[in-house]
């Protein structure tokens, strides 16, 4: 541990004439992401050890699962030794399987311990996400005692801002004494006196990113602990960990809502068939269920042919539809996530979203009657003799279908997580293909009913 | 400031016998959420003063402006001189004028200051998310000095993890010390023997909330120093509120991605009026841009009465075209916002797109073949005798659609940023009413160049 200490601390002292001497860690990481593959592997070769630590631990560095790869293999190792252990399992995720088999008997004992330990769990889960480099001192200790523990410490964890009482038997998490707290103490006081009163907040590692979250800032920490089922602790998430996880995860929503696999990695990094792949699979499912449209066209075929008028209000009556049920499922995905609605409010939202339906239907239904009439009796063009009704019918279908968007919009979410599914898997395309096939019957339907006997 | 030390240090001992008593802050906050309004006012007025600030102070409080506003006045004015400047300023932002002049005036002078203060920034601005309460000390202080000054003021800071140090004659920041590096400091070494090596990083009062959590996250920051244009501080933002911040963010894209005005409170407490407001807006304004592909259509309407079967897959066309271009969209959305990708690239994506586009279009327009000849072959449906003219129409007009999709809707959010509006404000459907009228003249141009003296 002591290597790791003073390399650690060398970081900031680089020499000059060295490459990347004169940014600071976050301009180098930027500059590392501009460079080609083989010249960013080769400046990552070139700057001091301790250095590069820096670079491989920025969040920001683009790429660096690829730049460890391209680097000598003992080099590459004694960079992932040196890391904090989280980072350096993300690195090693990203590699390919003979990289990892050369790469991982390389690594000194304790860091290879650690990273196949958190290299066990799920992606997306707090036991990805933590580390293993805490500050964990025994329940019988004194303040002054854990203080002089943590200056030689401070220098390889993490962070230093939550003390974890342990059972000094067990192993156990006992108390969580924050470092604000513990330099208010008595020196020769337990450390037990400036612990919380509150029992400390933990989770299992297998939960998920975004529940970890939620917790740490529901109780607004620096830092939270995780624990196996006897309560002993096997690291902590910090909350730069999470800040990550949740732009990660919010980037990951906003491409599932429109319609693309996620993206792991930049826009201009994804080879152009690995982009093919993620966009081309929905994009297919999409235009399969889409092909229903055609199907209930051709059941109304000769509607169509006594009536062409009526295909002219095709397009705006569907996309209403669409529109209304995509603006749904966005309010009911994010209620979702936030946890302000549970499954079981579904029939509150229905029985919202019924009225609210019907209102914003019928605001774009006056519109469309009034486009209409304007062009008929402003002489722009000619809807035949019952223009009226056609009107009428275009109002009415409009009612029908932003309301049934609506009402399927906002339920999508709710039908998703009942089956076990992410809310935000619902993608504005799915909603829209969704509310489409049935706008055609709506529309058609209303027209039967409504121009029998003169159009139809 | 003695006494809301002693306040906030007393909040943890609530007495039994008092609402409440027996939950922890966070609990006690969820239950409140589902109290009626003027129940959960009563509790909070029944509350011990300090177990009532930091109930207000919870992020996951729902109604905190309606709640304080149905406090007796005294109450609220002494709950918002005992809270954090930064959360007692939000909750001034949610109350309206008349409960603003009333309860300000009531205010302690120094949190009048610091509130009115805040209250000048716009919202999601570093200004209007710092805190004044920071631990700033001279630079001619020893480390044992300032220790000693943080275990005094410690209750009363929001942070104590990052010490500013200013200059003694100018107040001008100097150096950020970590208090892990203060406590490993020789008690009489000067403070600045501690202080990082680089100058700080800063931000301007008036930077994008998005902005400040993208410095914060890139330099591994617990808090970020406010500074005036002559570097002497305003106020610390911490990472626990930039992660509210960036929660609040996410919420607010997805909501305009689906095309509604952001909600910023719960989908339950938004009114009916309200919420018909922030859907009517954007819908109608879809509605009437989407109107164009009737008059597209009625432009058409020749060659729709002569050849009906067009129409059949006008949805299926149009769909694979909104589709497309929301997917990429929502690609380019987060590309921008993550910096990947700056406005000059541009033409770097276009490149992408147009033979993305063509291929993606490709694939879907062989399924449409496929399609067509299964149903003409097997005889489920009779597209009549220039059925393969037909399929091949369809399968050209998709990719011209897709391709035009992709590319539209990958150039939209970079319109959109060299407008100076914000690149997620594109929406999928605006993106699907942008790509609809324009699908609607491709199909009918490709229809026109193949099908011109059979069909049409």
């Amino acid at each position: 541990m002591n290597q790791k200490q003073l390399l650690r601390g060398a970081a900031d002292t680089v020499a000059a004439n060295v490459p990347l001497a004169d940014f600071n860690t976050a301009d180098a990481v930027e500059f590392l992401n501009t460079l080609p593959l083989p010249r960013a592997a080769d400046t990552l070769a070139a700057v001091p050890l301790p250095r590069a630590v820096k670079l491989l631990e920025a969040p920001e560095l683009q790429r660096a699962g690829q730049l460890v790869a391209a680097l000598p293999p003992p080099r590459a190792a004694a960079l992932l030794g040196l890391m904090a252990d989280d980072r350096a399992t993300d690195i090693v995720h990203e590699l390919d399987d003979s990289h990892r088999a050369r790469l991982i008997p390389l690594l000194a004992p304790e860091a290879r311990h650690s990273i196949q330990l958190l290299l066990g769990y799920p992606p997306d889960t707090a036991g990805a996400l933590m580390t293993t480099e805490f500050v964990g001192v025994p329940a019988d200790w004194s303040v002054a005692q854990t203080l002089q523990h943590i200056r030689e410490v401070e220098r390889s964890r993490e962070t230093v801002y939550a003390i974890y009482v342990l059972d000094p038997s067990s192993g156990q998490l006992q108390q969580v004494v924050t470092l604000r707290r513990l330099i208010t103490g008595a020196p020769d006081a337990s450390i037990l006196s400036v612990a919380q009163l509150n029992p400390p907040v933990t989770v299992d590692p297998l939960l998920d990113q975004e529940e970890v979250a939620r917790l740490i800032r529901r109780h607004d920490l620096l830092a939270i602990p995780v624990v196996d089922a006897q309560r002993r602790m096997l690291g902590i998430v910090t909350v730069d960990d999470i800040l990550d996880a949740l732009i990660d995860e919010s980037t990951e929503d906003v491409h599932k809502f429109g319609g693309v696999e996620a993206l792991d990695r930049p826009y201009m990094q994804i080879g152009f068939f690995e982009m093919l792949r993620k966009r081309a699979g929905w994009l297919s499912v999409l235009f399969l269920g889409e092909m229903l449209t055609a199907s209930a066209m051709q059941h109304y075929e000769q509607e169509l042919a006594r009536a062409v008028v009526l295909t002219l209000f095709i397009p705006l009556i569907m996309s209403s539809g669409g529109n209304s049920g995509s603006q749904a499922t966005s309010l009911l995905i994010r209620s979702l996530a936030l946890r302000e609605l549970r499954l079981r409010d579904w029939w509150k939202v229905a029985l919202r979203e019924l009225p609210t339906g019907i209102v914003l239907g019928g605001i774009l239904g006056v519109l469309a009657i009034i486009r209409i009439s304007v062009w008929q009796l402003g002489g722009l063009h000619d809807y035949g003799e019952h223009w009226g009704l056609l009107a009428l019918t275009i109002g009415a279908a409009l009612v029908g279908i932003v309301t049934f968007g609506s009402l399927s919009g906002s339920m999508l979410p709710f039908a998703l997580k009942r089956l076990g599914f992410d809310p935000a898997s619902a993608s504005a395309p799915f909603v829209a293909t969704l509310v489409d096939v049935t706008g055609l019957v709506i529309y058609f339907s209303i027209a039967a009913l409504i121009l029998r006997g003169t159009l139809l």
